[in-house]
């Protein structure tokens, strides 16, 4: 019988770590790359610029939110791989198909500050962290049962982990069905929630999650 | 007798794998630079932003298939840098030319996508691939013969990372030659076997690779 | 008691010091995305093209300078970041809200290059000095406070860490203030004090900083 | 006596090596953003998109060229880093200064490809390079003088360390100067060196460098 691949591959956490912390360190930052300084021809005064600049800010929430997004994501997936005894190959894949979905926040972030008034591009956006929360928990689940987690991971500690995915994406989706209503409303509860889970949950319910 | 450079050069594997994950990074991050977000002139309504998107799914596609080759090389990479006791500046020099095959892929990938129904874009493409597993296995052969491998590499180790190569490059190569019929086949073709690569072989035959 | 979340996320600070290495890398190499390659068009001859590029000069030196923060600021983290025990989940958030202050740097670096001799642009350009300088201190602050400094910090070393934040501090804004008179006094007294820093205080009563 | 901030900052060779491994993955990917896909509505059929890849080389060339140096250079500051014991405040911003000058080289490749006739691209481009090996040269210098190296490093270590940046440094000003008969042999000849230093000397009088 011939060794298989599979066996010998990926089992690396501290390589898929890195990776990892380099994927999110560029998506974070090309986010950037779309506040467009003003163009020149169109300043002709201080008052000119500062205007612009103001007429700016929906842009920059956009901006502000996915950096949020993407912090929240990579406390989350840190969480976890910190907590992984070793690899194999079907997590490795599974983290970078999280991976994949971290790159593409850059796209989702721009369609969302080019068209912030339109549903599609809202939805869009909460697709890409769908994607995202339902592939980490995917992880984790795989993790317990591929007993690939570390022995002090308390009962409690998986529960931690797990309500903590679901109640995010529960908080998410009521965020993207407020678009029905209005899509900046949305995007005001999802920035709240996510400054909220930042500075940690004050809210009592919430903190227990 | 002086000391030659090269033998106080390029043995920290620690740093060549800390290069390689943040040009990794890069690349897979850069790709998604070539999603743009639709001009907003055209988009009218709702449903003109849902056709666009829409629309835009080939290029989604060149993406997702770029994603998914750096990912199996990044993959590839690791097992071998993981079995490597240390460096030489030759082994060195043999993965800074992978990591140049690797920086080349995003422009590739938005070649492919700008023109996925050209066979010279798809042939480019797989020039691209084809140098990726190239190198990868040149590095293993080199490292191999220099005995710069751990010794708990047994032979069925060194079988299957040189299997792998070379049945991926077949397929690949087959996937490139279907562009004889048509590129889409082509492209159809690559990314099945790409997944099927990515979610671990189960086709009885492959599982052995 | 349920266990919280917030107990068991964010305590590597070797992930952190990636993820900043990784945010720092790809913002100080942005900045150069901004120094556009004159068009073919107008340059006809070598003496075109000299004077081209020594019209570049100013971007050249908004370019200098920003590169200068980004490394001061990085110095200041890794200070930091060196005696630190461990992280927890405020500390791993006031570190991605200063990695939000750094990511932002490009675009501020390019709102200044291209509107030099507006006070809007340099005092945007200050604001984001500024929370960079704020978020470092209170990182500091929270840290001494929730014990998670090193015990070899002396109270010594915690006077040099914040005097050396409050000093900089007070020169940039010394500085901002310079644009009363004129936005490139401004930009050379801050150049001149990076410069300072960077070569290391030869001033006398800065030497004590 | 208070403590000086210079004593406790700057430290860690580490995060040092990180941050430049970023800077330098950033810089050699970047490069490849240049390399456009030519534009759809020039290209008709297979034949005019084979003739403008075709046309693209000498913009490949000048890619490959600083893919080259770059790689030489990582390498060089590598073969320092590993040899340091620790860091100290000067080292690191000398090190700082020369990934300002790594950074700096998209923007000069960006020049060479665009103005590859002309003297002024081509001497800015090597005055980067010419930047790269004094600051390269100086971190070395000081690391001596300064008792940072590690003991195992004898004489001939030191020697073999500073010829190299010496020569290579003596035969990129001869490339430059070549350019008074034409920037095209100019470039020959660099690009015949810098793959000669890659797959290491073979040539008798260079092997003992």
């Amino acid at each position: 019988m011939s060794t298989s691949y599979n066996r010998i591959a990926g089992h690396s956490i501290e390589r898929l770590a890195a990776l990892s912390d380099g994927i999110f360190a560029v998506a974070m930052t090309l986010l950037v790359l779309d506040l467009h300084a003003p163009a020149r021809e169109l300043i002709h005064s201080e008052q000119d610029l500062w205007r612009t600049l103001a007429a700016m800010s929906p842009q920059l929430v956009a901006y502000l939110m996915s950096f949020l997004t993407l912090g929240i994501f990579w406390n989350g997936q840190q969480a976890q791989l910190s907590r992984f005894t070793q690899g194999n190959r079907h997590l490795t894949w599974i983290h970078i198909a999280f991976l994949f979905a971290v790159s593409i926040m850059p796209f989702s972030t721009r369609l969302l500050a080019e068209f912030i008034r339109y549903r599609a591009a809202l939805l869009c956006y909460w697709g890409n962290v769908l994607l995202l929360g339902a592939v980490l928990y995917l992880s984790w689940r795989y993790a317990l049962r591929s007993d690939l987690v570390t022995e002090d991971t308390t009962p409690d500690i998986r529960c931690a982990i797990e309500h903590r995915i679901t109640v995010g994406q529960a908080l998410y989706a009521a965020g993207a069905a407020l678009c029905l209503i209005d899509t900046y409303v949305s995007i005001a509860f999802i920035v709240l929630v996510q400054i909220n889970f930042a500075i940690a949950p004050q809210i009592r319910w919430l903190s227990r999650v």
